[in-house]
């Protein structure tokens, strides 16, 4: 690294060789230097607007310049005035603390991000957060900020592009041919997620996703040579990439050739390894980690400046770097070009051209509604006990045959999480034990278009990709998490396979929709809820056991509708003494406890409630007939009672599992821990009879 | 894979030729037949309780049998008779399915693990669960299944062993100078935490640990040849490690020499890489998926009998096997050597040898209370007003000054965190960005013993070593997770680093004690605390921001006691009309709204409540007296309302975040978000004066 680090001198002695920019119109050869000044207007917004924001990492931007205008000026193809275009290529900076560098590159080159906006860098309501937030601003294509995640996004989006195509182009017609660039630093290939998803890209040869590895030797904590010494060629080549090796990354013709071989097909994925310099262009803070997360100040902004050979001040740009920056004309007339494709491909191929462009706007066929009630109809009847995660599989059989956009995958479960269906030939990826990179590369694939991604693992090991659940969520990303053995009722393999906080903590997340039915029928509507969800992510809880039909509800309802608000009376006889509201596994022990308590002269209704989520977002006129207020509530989950004394409140009272599980076979831990229809009857007979 | 592939006949045929293991006294060469003879001994007992049980992971324990008697017989240095021994071999199953193989081991080689054990294993209240578990069986020294987290405890134990040589061993003295070996499979390795972990371990050049790959070629859904193709040599040497490749893993001498290499030291951690067949010795399974995680049914057993040549009955074991086995007396003499060896370093260096004893029983030394109350005293006396996380640092310089057990680090956010401090001088690391390795590696060391590790990041990505916080509750290890910018306090990073759900579903994993301190004195107490704790682990949650010193408590009562018991009242007059009930940031703004209600004739009480976990185990009679039945309560935490729903009741009220966060600076977000004085002011009017 030391030997290819330039020094703040003689980062001051070339950039004060600086050309002006009228030299460079768009179409002809730029000279070294006037390819650095464009650059610099990258490093100069960006320090300009950490500095008014007093907040922000100028550091990667400053290092990152000359790649990014490498890669943005000569190769990467995409169209500003419409960020939306299908078959543009897809940039993820997976570094995302290096935000300005994005914004600044989305402003030059003529996106609608106004200097307004960049002077309002972190600012509330501005369209440029401190990381780069999907939905936020136009050509931001994935959040990203915790490490490790764009990098794994960019690897979905590179499958879905290859899967895409396979899908939809035909002999003579390639309506999906676009490459996938990424920015990652150290911290994201030392976050174990980077290992995931770089091991099953090579696996599958994504030769079509090039990544730019900002090796600047710093990371947070100083020179990484103390926790980092890795050989990242040679790791990168043992997960089968190309890798290209020791290119000067603020060489801009170096950076040139390495990305033509990068573009070159050869059944790999691509690693650039650029040899840069953090905050190139500070003279004080240039390879140092002092320049990564912390306004440079106002002195050395100026020393900056002076080194760079920049003398505009702060949001302004001259016209001529505009000029060099600008790629609205050729972005429009390449996406001009693709129209002319897909317009001939539409001739030749109108249902699939149709299809193509449903998939990718991400509405469901307008045939999906009737179809659906038919085959959840179809459930409701046949009203079959078995585990819910084989009821899962049912639901996928039928939805994947509704929806060719969904496409499966498991994390090394495949026949423990039923996430495989007959027929599936090549919807069904094998992620590998690989919870976390599964879930991040689902993302990639639904940011992408034309899919929607559903995975399973075991419910325990969702921590594993918690965090990539929750930029689904923070996205409002349509992804469906297949989580099967969802509580002690997996038995023998004990705690560390047993969830009990796990379906609590998913529910705390803010905008993910977690269900956990109790039989075949509300698998079945969950499913379907999950896919017409279009703003976000939903979670699927599923049993390893056998579970029996709750039957079709009560008489003059229709439960696959009372299903679908989330939570509903599933048995009553009127005027009860006492609710019971229950989940998944324990609706059953519900319906036994309430029997039990008839017995003894109580009435007891019973709640379903597979999903809160759904539920909370109800009338409140729904809500109050199912949960009446001053009837004394008993939940029973087989999990953490924490949240469920929120909705039993003080006088209620919670049969569930505060503690860690047990190995042993099913039944005996749900006596072992008093989860029966006896002691959930007991305890709600407290509840109605205080004891003197 | 192929290639090195035994067929089901070869097998066969080899093991026919077994010989008496009479032939096979414990201290001369075996012949290779009689070896695999012993190690059949593990195989017929895995699949013997396997079948028993009727669940469980036979192909495992038969593909790694020979690689365990190689091991466990000729290198492995432990004493049956006493599984503490300080200087004993770490021997870790990173893939814990196989857990049979270890019970199989500890019993056969004399642990305190009868065969009765055996034939229970994975039914209630044995000691022989499902997977092995820290605690519940002699000798298991990690609780293993969730994959990879075991290949990063045994570098947390490698690590320690290091460190702890370092600051005991002295010349001519080596009393701390053992091993750590480590069993992983291919679901470990595609794990990211075995990239953290392995990248970590190579950097730190751990040579005195050997890492045994189980290379079958299979996963759970099959060949992995379809999602896992990495050369894992050589990535292991982009890692810097040394690495004995294609190793016969099924030849007992082949095992012997590599063994015997990658004792040799070279600075690096070694990895032999093992051909095996998974389910060696079963005609029908042999090499097959199928032979991974269920019973072979009684057929194939008894096939499996055939053609290994076993003719005993289940849970049977001839004398001699036992006897060949049978490791206490070769365990006691290493024991009593290295004993002779302590008791010589006793006599030279008599204070050194009481604080190691001391250190390895992990008892705090007997001054520590009074040193600690002193340094209470004067941080209740300073009353300064700071960031939580400065407050931190400041007590970890106190601490560290009286344990020097105490081991830090962060996951390269030390400047962030404030995990370093003053003198600090090699009890500080830097893990660089790796969470999960971060969390696992701090569980290994603190289950070598030694230390008291704790490590630093930001809340936010907690999720990102979430399931090795649970597996650090689970096995109640004394580690301290220094969890800083704990809310939109943060500011401007924005949604992704704001930490939203994260206190509460910190909340929600069982035996993990969560501290969100509101100043300087009550995060001093959370770390005596966390410190004093020796049941579990705990999290610290911190602030970015400074926040207002809340004095020395009401009149006539000792704040510090009073913070100890995690749930008080700090602000008072008699006789609340409603009671606040806040953490950390926000215990200011309740006191705030304490005023603000003053002044409308409100009588408030504030609860701080920096840890319900530590309220909740208190006397009813304390958590009465704080927070009374009948008067209305409102929570205040900038985060996820739902728990806090549990404690105010369904007629109290919660001012908190059910949303994500946004970028921008701290103070426009909490008047964004409605999390002011005045705002909770009004809802607490309101909770007294019902709206007409």
């Amino acid at each position: 690294m030391n030997a290819s680090m330039t020094t703040a001198i003689e980062v001051r002695e070339q950039d004060r060789l600086a050309v002006s920019p009228t030299e460079l119109p768009d179409d002809t050869p730029d000279r070294g230097s006037g390819r650095r000044l464009l650059a610099n207007a990258l490093r100069i917004l960006a320090i300009d607007a950490v500095e008014a924001a007093n907040s922000g990492h100028p550091g990667m931007p400053m290092g990152m310049a000359d790649i990014a205008e490498a890669l943005w000026r000569r190769h990467l193809r995409h169209n500003p005035t419409d960020p939306g275009w299908p078959d543009r290529d897809r940039f993820v900076l997976s570094n995302g603390h290096g935000s300005m560098l994005l914004y600044a590159l989305l402003h030059l080159t003529g996106y609608d991000l106004p200097m307004e906006e960049l002077r309002r860098f972190r600012q509330l309501g501005s369209r440029t957060p401190g990381h780069p937030e999907y939905g936020v601003t136009p050509g931001v294509e994935t959040t990203t900020g915790p490490l490790g995640q764009g990098l794994a996004n960019a690897i979905g989006m590179a499958l879905a592009e290859r899967l895409l195509g396979a899908e939809f182009n035909r002999p003579g017609h390639r309506i999906v041919d676009h490459r996938t660039f990424c920015f990652v630093g150290d911290g994201c290939l030392m976050e174990g997620i980077s290992h995931e998803a770089c091991s099953l890209a090579g696996t599958l040869g994504l030769e079509k996703l090039v990544v730019f590895y900002d090796d600047n030797g710093i990371s947070i904590d100083g020179p990484v040579a103390g926790w980092f010494t890795d050989d990242t060629a040679q790791r990168f080549e043992a997960y089968g990439w190309r890798v290209i090796r020791r290119v000067d990354g603020h060489d801009a013709y170096a950076l040139d050739a390495a990305i033509d071989e990068a573009l070159t097909p050869c059944g790999k994925p691509t690693l650039i390894c650029c040899r840069t310099v953090i905050g190139y262009g500070s003279p004080n803070r240039a390879g140092s980690a002092e320049a990564h997360g912390a306004p440079l100040g106002s002195a050395e902004v100026a020393a900056t400046r002076a080194a760079l050979g920049w003398t505009g001040p702060p949001f302004e740009i001259a016209e001529e770097v505009y000029a060099g920056w600008d790629a609205r004309r050729r972005g429009a007339a390449a996406q001009a070009d693709w129209q002319a494709r897909f317009d001939s491909y539409a001739d030749a191929h109108p249902q699939a051209a149709a299809e193509f462009l449903r998939r990718m706007r991400g509405d469901l066929p307008e045939s999906f509604a009737n179809s659906a009630d038919a085959w959840i109809g179809a459930v409701t009847a046949r009203a079959e006990a078995m585990a819910t995660r084989k009821a899962s599989q049912q639901a996928i059989g039928a939805l994947t045959g509704l929806l060719p956009e969904l496409l499966g995958g498991s994390g090394d479960l495949t026949g423990s999480t039923l996430t495989d269906w007959r027929g599936s030939g090549g919807r069904h990826l094998h992620y590998g034990v690989r919870e976390f990179a599964m879930a991040a590369v689902m993302n990639g694939m639904a940011l992408h278009g034309g899919f929607l991604p559903f995975g399973g693992t075991f419910l325990a090991f969702s921590d594993y990709a918690r965090n990539a659940l929750r930029l689904s969520a923070l996205m409002g990303l349509r992804v469906v998490h297949v989580f099967t053995h969802d509580g002690i009722g997996l038995g023998e393999d004990g705690p560390t396979h047993q969830p009990v906080e796990h379906a609590a903590s998913l529910r705390l997340i803010p905008n993910l929709d977690v269900w956990r039915p109790c039989d075949a029928l509300e698998t079945a509507v969950a499913w379907r809820m999950a896919v017409e969800r279009s703003g976000g992510p939903t979670a699927l809880l599923l049993s390893r056991q056998s579970l029996p039909a709750q039957g079709t509800g009560r008489a003059g309802t229709d439960r696959a509708r009372d299903v679908a608000h989330g939570g509903y009376v599933l048995a009553d006889d009127g005027r009860p003494d006492v609710v019971l509201i229950a989940t998944g596994s324990e609706v059953s022990i519900a319906m036994e406890a309430r029997l039990l308590l008839a017995n003894r002269g109580i009435a007891a209704r019973v709640i379903s409630m597979p999903c809160c989520e759904v539920f909370d977002r109800q009338d409140p006129s729904w809500r109050r007939a199912v949960l009446p207020d001053g009837i004394p509530r008993l939940a029973v989950e087989a999990g953490a009672t924490g949240l469920w004394r929120a909705t039993v409140g003080l006088a209620g009272d919670v049969v569930g599992l505060d503690r860690y599980g047990e190995s042993a076979p099913a039944a005996d831990l749900y006596r072992h821990f008093g989860i029966t229809g006896d002691a959930v009857a007991d305890r709600a007979q407290r509840l109605c009879v205080p004891l003197s």
